[in-house]
């Protein structure tokens, strides 16, 4: 530990970086860098906004340096900032990174983290623009996104009105399920399992947030990061209404089998499970019939309404109705 | 410890943050606020590039919660990021603000934090414009500030020629030397010390670096927040070109005593001291005779000259020449 806590300064970490991550760079014309320098240029383009979003990735809170493959925290520390980006109906643009790291995991482990953060930067178009580094026991990330979008176009979570049709891309609660998953397994999770996939490697929905804004199709939009439990009554609150959600038609996990041996219920994994980096949003019921079943491979699904009525509620298959409770994560009541 | 874990929650936070920040930022209207939405939207004015910069200030590494005012950090941790856009000669426009906290420190400390964090937003009119927020045991913050400078105008580290003249603003060192003094006392450092200001409430040096660039006068720059002997390199090294300095030239602290107090001597602090956040600046000799020797009373010092060489030289007052040794701040070899 010593040894390799000598043979690394700070000056060679960003050299690695740099190598790793910054030949995609030239691809961007109006991006200065700020690798090498005190800061980064970006030129933005005319008649744009600018979105401005930035979410830490730490271990033992968002991740575990034993269960999660680096090239997946590498991925996921893009992926979910990007998904901010998405929520807004945005192009994303340049990002920082602020790295703090052992020694001891400045070679290899370290590699592999670039190699995923690396697939996740070309794949969203995303490209590395400067950030921050230093030494510290634990892995710690931070990602600063800086996106774009027509002045104007941004879906916001506070448009939504009574009478609004909520919706959801793709399935809920799949990425808790993989958590369970890998907070079971006895060492680092396989890559390659469909089970930890939506965990490991989310996919942030740009390319339907980008149409739904484009298209003005939405009153309100954002993305589930915490659970639906916890995300729809925020954009409710900002909105100043309720809504009322119907559990039987809330997207779940098919992997049913997965769930039951992880005594899971697929309806709660999917009221309350986090990480999906899904799509909620709002419809005005007028431009409903405009929306497909499935945008570019990803359903979406109708899952209940906005109500005038500042309280939320779901309603069971049973056909009871209860106040749908906040059980997604709060990292102040619950950790991984 | 438990019950107040349980007793705070993510949202009860950002409302914190947001009662005792956002009223400020009204001021702006090309800023919409990222707190309660996904993302910060931000409008950039037309004929100007946007700066970017990012900055990690991690207890234990960047300020002990035993020794450093709660407002100091708070102040510190923007005004060294601010610190980044004073070297670009750039004005500061937003900033986000990720916070890792322990339940324990939501209370007065965060008050006291965020209170300093608002007076050095409202001295540098830069507005918080969204973040993130987490549970941790250690207090760790991250700020990304957005800043702007006139397209074409940034002074960056690479522009130094041979025979250009080194200057840097300040004195230098004054900040080690009241980390020193803090490190030495018993209990959470004196607020209004003289010895411990430069330290703890550092001043980017905006209105000097925006006046740099703008009148064309700087061939290079850089903000000195490692130390002399660290960062003169990396200017150098950008520009393709060494340096000569006279150790008699570099404006060292005039508080001899407490230097001596503490058995430092006042040339090494100033050579090696991190922190200090005054600008390292080259100057084409023809225009060394617009340079004022003090700036809206900073003062501004010719400290050596570019050489042709890429190496570094230091000639002492006794009239020796010797390598300059990077002596200053690594995170990955010395901690606080």
């Amino acid at each position: 530990m010593c040894a390799l806590l000598l043979s690394v300064r700070e000056g060679e970490l960003i050299d690695k970086i740099e190598k790793a991550m910054g030949r995609r760079l030239d691809a961007s014309r109006e991006l200065r860098l700020g690798i090498g320098d005190d800061a980064a240029l970006f030129r933005p383009r005319a008649g744009h906004e600018l979105i401005l979003t930035c979410d830490w990735f730490l271990e033992g809170t968002h991740f575990l340096r034993g269960k999660h493959p680096p090239d997946s925290v590498g991925w996921k520390c893009l992926a979910r900032a990007l998904s901010d980006v998405a929520a807004i109906g945005g192009v994303p643009r340049c990002f920082l990174l602020s790295l703090a790291i052992p020694a001891s995991h400045t070679g290899r482990w370290l590699d592999k983290l670039l190699g995923g953060l690396l697939r996740a930067s070309r794949r969203f178009a995303c490209f590395l623009a400067g950030g921050d580094t230093t030494h510290r026991k634990e892995i710690l990330l931070n990602i600063t996104v800086v996106g774009e979008v027509q002045t104007g176009r941004a879906a916001l979570r506070s448009g939504a009105r009574p009478g609004d049709l909520i919706y959801v891309s793709g399935n809920l609660g799949e990425a808790e399920l993989g958590l369970h998953v890998l907070k079971r397994s006895q060492r680092v999770a396989n890559r390659r399992s469909p089970l930890t996939k939506k965990h490991l490697y989310p996919e942030p929905r740009i390319p339907l947030g980008q149409w739904l804004a484009k298209k003005r199709l939405v009153s309100a939009m954002m993305d589930l990061s915490d659970g639906l439990s916890s995300d729809l009554p925020r954009l409710c609150a900002a909105s100043g209404v309720g809504g009322r959600i119907e559990a039987s038609e809330v997207p779940r996990t098919g992997n049913l089998q997965a769930a039951r041996k992880y005594g899971l219920d697929p309806t709660d994994l999917a009221l309350h499970g986090g990480d999906d980096y899904e799509l909620l949003f709002t419809v005005p019921p007028q431009k409903a019939k405009s929306l497909p079943r499935s945008f570019q491979g990803v359903k979406l699904s109708r899952i209940g309404r906005i109500t005038q009525k500042a309280e939320l509620v779901v309603c069971h298959e049973n056909g009871r109705e209860r106040p749908l409770p906040a059980g997604g994560w709060d990292p102040f009541r619950k950790g991984l």
